[in-house]
């Protein structure tokens, strides 16, 4: 068995002003971890050609595999491509494949082709191409003293077309690989060190082979157990017992053993129960919405939202009593309750989540703080409502409220199993 | 001047294994910039101590300031806080105004506090404490031949207060800095080559300090001028002569001269029309109403969202006729256009938007393939249809049709510049 390691190089001046989040290496490294490769580590550099050189041969000292993203568009702060022909000793020379293929994507959206483009199908001599579908940038596989660097576009999409349709085929011919075995769960309304200290003489018994991490994130954590061996049978079978022990000692505030988000699991409670549902929002303004139609097949249980960000919405597609807006404030239990009710009877839905809160930086009262947040679940029976008060900025104020709502909701449905919805 | 150069490090198994998406290099990284700090390299390590320890002597070789988050946490996989004790020959002793914060966030939080918490208050006798405000684990300062190394939590919120507070501030007084200025516009509705072809004489006769850089992005290519130079006045004046110039040369696909997002612009566009808007989002999902409220102040111009993702909500409550969407089928120029009149008629509002399309990975016909959308949009006097075919992964076909979307909005607002809506 092969212990391979890898490292990636992300390049752009883009990276390193913080004009762009990097999601391409989080991608990569998920499908390099499921095929048993390990990331030891990351680099990401600037449009340089000296810090690229170096950094290439750094990470060359000690990685298998190299994968660099970027730098490979038709512009003049594009540089990977000369850079890896005069490193591995090549010279650009037109592959007549490729230029076929930029050809093709020209006549087909219809665009004049100019020689900028024409020079995307240049290559060194001494690469093998990886013929890019999405786009006209090819990937490109160097190999010196028996390891591979691979350069791909930094387009998200053509990168992981290029990952999957060739080098994760092409490492896993190459090399014997070990088996990676990650088992993640969810919970919801515990810290991190509530969490260590309840499972800590569990943790401490984990053998050496099994590690386990916590990712607090959003008023959830989530645990994650990874387990490395040679025999995919075996490695699966230890981390599954360790796994369930886990589960069940966590068990009270679990809200999920799938690698799945809470709007998944809502999803999949609603299915269950061939159950429908809709969102009132005020505060988090179509996040709550987002979060589920981002998962596919949502329209399956998820059937809309009214956005109430005025008043106005709240009164006229809700029908919330203008009165009790008046008297109590549109951040009140009073409010959210009225939009709970008009979203099951106008959107005809068996459950419903309505929430309204102020989410900052701007208009809290001494009453009224930013993050004061009200949330309404209901079903056709039953209402919940809780009132919350998060500390944080507007993007993580509507976070936090979007999972505490599903979450909220998600009981509701757990104790609803029985009934016909 | 000194120019000084820093490098970042992330500590955490879970940027290796992909499982978290770093946004916080991408922040600091913004920040020290913004003070004349530039950033070389970035380095993403899991929580295993001797390639923590050579990552940060590589990063020492050639940075100035090394920042390092992550790893700072009071479970068993946190070990960034010992190792810079040993890596800077100290020993870990109380510091009695952390342990004071720490109980005061417990007890606030009325949670029972344990050992584990305590030793969050644990700091090595050789670092500059740096209060975290906002949570338990302090951020620490080392100094060492003349440069700094600092280590903040991985938690987002934390991180930048620790920055604000501490790190900036500290960097400035220490440091005599250069000026670095960026300046940014927005492009729409052009592909990267050909406004590079555009360019090309302008861009060729640029002087070596001020660099361009195609930031291509969902439909739109941003670009950016960053100059470097001694004198803030001086290199600000270049950089505005130049980027005048830029802005003229691309006047025709010009969204922005500002470093704002598309749904910025738009609430603009209405504040300066004292107008309001409303969508109607059936594929979207409600994506649009979130980056229109993402913005603090939107209230003022945005009124809300009817997110009709299931038939039946078209219907009720944006008086689509259920005949037009039997014959003529959801996704249709038929339906946006009921939609988007709907919009305008039940949330009272002076524009509206509407999208209707088929986001995939499901859902798709030979008619009607995935990634075609009808979007509408409208004011009392006027609606603009169009059809799109995107032909990537739901994600990006969502935040496609939004772009796509808001820019036609945005047109028809500049359009109507002249009139009261």
């Amino acid at each position: 068995m092969d212990n391979i390691k890898a490292s990636l190089i992300t390049i752009g001046d883009e990276l390193l002003i913080g004009q762009v989040i990097d999601t391409n290496s989080a991608w990569m490294a998920q499908q390099l971890n499921a095929i048993g490769i390990a990331v030891d580590r990351r680099v990401a550099v600037g449009d340089n050609k000296g810090i690229i050189w170096n950094a290439l041969g750094d990470e060359l000292t000690w990685a298998d595999v190299v994968l660099i993203t970027g730098g490979l568009g038709p512009t003049a702060d594009d540089i990977t491509k000369p850079l890896l022909c005069e490193y591995f000793g090549g010279k650009l020379v037109i592959d007549q494949a490729v230029l076929q293929h930029v050809e093709a994507i020209f006549a087909r959206l219809n665009r004049p082709m100019i020689d900028r483009n024409r020079k995307q199908a240049e290559v060194p001599d001494v690469c093998t191409v990886l013929h890019n579908e999405r786009g006209t940038a090819p990937g490109m596989l160097f190999e010196k003293d028996g390891k591979l660097v691979i350069s791909m576009p930094g387009v998200p999409h053509e990168m992981k077309g290029i990952m999957t349709d060739h080098v994760l085929p092409l490492l896993q011919n190459r090399f014997q690989l070990p088996c990676i075995v990650h088992r993640t769960l969810l919970t919801a309304g515990v810290g991190e060190s509530f969490l260590a200290d309840h499972i800590q003489a569990w943790e401490e018994a984990l053998p050496a082979h099994i590690k386990l991490a916590y990712l607090p994130n959003y008023g959830m954590v989530r645990l994650r157990l990874t387990a490395t061996g040679m025999e995919a049978h075996t490695v699966a079978a230890e981390v599954d017992a360790q796994f369930s022990a886990l589960a069940a000692l966590v068990a009270p505030f679990l809200v999920t053993t799938a690698d799945e988000s809470m709007a998944a699991v809502v999803l999949r409670l609603l299915q269950q129960q061939q159950a429908t549902m809709s969102t009132a929002e005020s505060c988090t303004g179509g996040y709550i919405a987002h979060l589920l139609t981002s998962l596919p097949g949502s329209s399956q249980g998820y059937w809309g939202s009214v956005v109430s960000y005025h008043n106005q919405v709240k009164e006229n597609l809700l029908g919330v009593n203008p009165h009790d807006l008046e008297a109590d404030g549109a951040v009140s239990e009073t409010v959210v309750r009225q939009m709970v009710a008009g979203a099951l009877s106008q959107l005809k839905t068996h459950y419903a989540v309505a929430v309204s809160g102020i989410m900052g930086p701007n208009g809290g009262s001494p009453l009224k703080p930013v993050g004061t947040v009200w949330v309404a679940v209901a079903s056709a029976t039953q209402v919940v409502t809780e009132n919350f008060h998060f500390r944080f900025d507007r993007t993580r104020n509507i976070e936090l409220t979007a999972t505490f709502a599903l979450n909220m909701l998600r009981k509701l449905i757990l104790s609803q199993g029985g009934a016909t919805p």
